[in-house]
């Protein structure tokens, strides 16, 4: 059985956490945070430290920090032989610095304390700096999901960035849609419907041939009519956003 | 029973006759359609026809046409006591230049001929001028789908509005997730399960609380790191949409 420990306290670190305690091929030793107030919850099903002189023996020590304390918590793993690995997707497998062997798990997908997540269909995207490593991070992502991917880091931060624009951006989409509605007293829940689908439609059919809408057909009028109705933030994301869609198709008609 | 004349042969009108060809409420004695040849098909199901002065008797006649036509075609409907709907999200209740009674019938949808569309679910606008057309149209409506809402046409205007945002942009910044996989050898299937929770979550939570990324947190590292990954198109979007999300939060944090 694979013996973890985990890291962190934060959203993925949670989720992962109780993945794992009910997971019968690995065995979670122990959950370490700077903060021991934040994982009691835990101390019934786990050891808990927020010493990083007291960490357990494990096969994998998985890292749910943040980006920017990556560097400087690995420095202080100095174990030899253990496998260390960051949870990031857009951080270098070199940022470890930690003497152990190094590797990435990179779980493709937004994650909220309140929302339970099914890990199985997450794609995980694994990376290690040998073959033996890989071997034990493959063996361990595919106890989880189902959807395991190798890729080295210059994949995944292109993956992170596409992330930025299909979950960030869009989500910030929606914001805009809720506040047309606020605005005019219409219920932001008439557009669930619309927002599914349009998600849903694009994993059988390219995004580029599921595209309509007035900036594709170059409607000049619905597009005047529209702009007119936005403040000004809004107008300048509607304005970039028509003319790339435009150019898109412009070249293509 | 209700009597129902649909007018067009776009998506709309296709996914609407095969609704009302196994609505038990409802009798589609007719479609219209410029072209004969394209609704050959339906000539066993209910009558067809491509001349405006054959319409048959019925109590709505449905124009499922492009917005640039509803005046113009409704203009040759000039039969009295009748109800005459269109189906535009972006065109006001008068411009209908029909003598009869005039009303809408938006189905907030996206609609696509080779995906099977279940009515029940979709959000239907409805407007008319007069109490009585009203409730025919809502009692109508009612027997397509259990969400209908009675707008007027300036909100209509600020729905469609809102959809614009939440259906082609987000489209659009897929099909930017799936320029940025293509060009890197990374399968775009990838981000469908991120795209699916990202959509279904704000279903639970107001957009503005399932924000995350590095421009809520304005984390100008990862910023400068993805702007020098994407294309000058790309490049503008990223900015503009950091910057708005920022300006978003920056306010609140």
């Amino acid at each position: 059985m694979i013996k973890v420990v985990i890291l962190g306290n934060g959203n993925l670190a949670f989720h992962l956490t109780n993945q794992l305690l009910k997971n019968v091929e690995v065995n979670l030793v122990q959950v370490y945070n700077r903060s021991l107030e934040k994982i009691q919850y835990l101390k019934s099903k786990t050891s808990i430290t927020n010493n990083l002189t007291d960490l357990k023996e494990a096969d994998i020590y998985i890292l749910c920090v943040s980006d920017a304390v990556i560097s400087s918590i690995s420095k202080q793993l100095d174990f030899k032989h253990k496998l260390i690995v960051h949870t990031s997707g857009n951080t270098d497998l070199f940022e470890l610095k930690s003497i152990s062997n190094k590797g990435v798990f990179y779980p493709l997908q937004s994650f909220s304390k309140d929302k339970i997540i099914d890990f199985s269909e997450i794609p995980i995207c694994i990376e290690a700096s040998t073959e033996n490593d890989l071997k034990i991070l493959e063996t361990f992502a595919k106890s989880i999901s189902n959807n395991v991917y190798q890729f080295n880091s210059q994949q995944r931060n292109k993956i992170h960035l596409a992330a930025v624009f299909v979950n960030n951006f869009v989500n910030h989409l929606y914001h805009i849609g809720n506040e047309i509605c606020d605005k005019n007293s219409i219920p932001f829940e008439i557009l669930h419907p619309l927002i599914l689908e349009t998600a849903t439609k694009i994993t059988n059919l390219k995004p580029i041939d599921a595209q309509t809408g007035p900036a594709k057909r170059n409607d000049s009028i619905t597009i005047k009519k529209h702009k007119a109705m936005l403040t000004q933030n809004q107008q300048e994301i509607y304005t970039l956003l028509t003319k790339s869609i435009y150019k898109t198709y412009g070249e293509k008609l």
